[in-house]
């Protein structure tokens, strides 16, 4: 794995009572430092967004470090686009029709390639679940059929955005995050890593929790970790 | 679509604070009046227990009704187990786990048919979303790829199951339910019933909501319908 990484991969985009982006704001000023322009995947498309609808979101959650935000569609080719980006950005929304367009596209490995040589990459929620080596462990509902559930691997092991800590009140019965995760332990061994709203990884020589808030590290057969802030995962250790 | 139909699909097999099928039992008691046995499908797994741990669970929440309970895994041929069968039950648990196991012993198509000759059928939650043509509205996380999403299309409509309503108060920045289906409706035709646990269809000649709780009606384009208990869905008008 490489070590050139320059990543932010954060649970969520947006905090309650706050503005698209606002939390990250110190963050994003260090990772974009240097930038103009910002390449933006507007692929997951949350509520169904437009293409444009969605980057005008990401221009303007952007405005405060003084970039300019293009959409991966306003160019012809994608693949030029991605090689030419000065930085990246794949916005949150619905991870299989995200997943679906990566792969409609032929980009995937290209993206890849191009954060593993030290492109600034910024992911929120759907974009920081393909960060792993598959989008298994999303909460998205499968509305559309992607041709493999094969994400990123930039990271060694899975994402779980928006991960809740299960209400120990509660009367409903669905099955908590906990459970689901578990349940993709019976037949898979990746790592699988819950990032709550709030927090995110910074990703460069090494992966490191940030943000004030815990992070639930589950591994097949074993007790769940509660991982503090600061907390860096060894990029061995994930199954 | 055949009116032979002789379906309880519910919700929840299980009510907060209550036991394994027990809100239902009055109405099973009738489904599965003159059966002696249950052929129960346990391929849903859910937290990944075995198919014979789950397969005694049903049995002990069927044994009100004294019938005997098999599981499909305990035949040598599945195909055969449907067709003999008197009465079917498919559980709950992971709808992605089921999905690929029903396309890999290649008993769809059988188990649709079966239903619409009238044999008894009970789904709950994921045994229910397998109901309607995919099983796209599910809150399941993908932890296996299906070689397709489509599914029994016994109803002319999809299924969510344990639907929630919005918590007004809630801080959570994750999509609601609501939006994941209305996410789903930029993508497909197909109207969603959210069903709140407590509630079941019952399907003879006509779909009936039954249970003391409001269901949810999404369509493609429309403002969400709220159906009070005894409802009855039109069988054409579901796009």
């Amino acid at each position: 794995m490489s070590f050139m990484r320059n990543m932010i991969i954060a649970s969520t985009s947006t905090l309650y009572n706050s503005s698209y982006l606002a939390y990250l704001q110190t963050e994003l000023t260090k990772l974009l430092k240097n930038v103009k322009e910002v390449l933006f995947i507007p692929y997951a498309r949350p509520s169904g967004l437009s293409y444009d609808e969605y980057t005008a979101i990401a221009q303007e959650g952007l405005l405060f470090c003084d970039v300019k935000v293009k959409g991966i569609h306003e160019f012809s080719n994608a693949k030029e686009a991605i090689n030419k980006a000065q930085a990246i950005f794949v916005g949150g929304g619905n991870t299989f029709v995200l997943v679906k367009e990566l792969y409609e596209q032929a980009i995937l490995e290209l993206l890849k390639a191009k954060i593993e040589q030290g492109t600034p990459y910024l992911g929120t929620s759907a974009g920081s679940n393909i960060c792993g080596p598959t989008m298994q462990t999303t909460n998205d509902m499968p509305i559309v059929k992607p041709p493999s559930f094969e994400t990123l691997g930039c990271l060694p092991f899975n994402i779980n955005a928006h991960f809740l800590v299960a209400d120990k009140n509660s009367t409903h019965k669905g099955e908590t995050r906990e459970t689901r995760i578990k349940e993709f332990h019976v037949y898979n061994n990746t790592a699988v890593l819950g990032l709550q709203e709030g927090s995110w990884l910074d990703v460069k020589e090494a992966i490191v929790l940030k943000g004030n808030l815990d992070a639930y590290w589950f591994q097949k057969n074993k007790p769940v970790k509660i991982c503090t802030p600061n907390t860096v995962f060894d990029e061995v250790a994930s199954e």
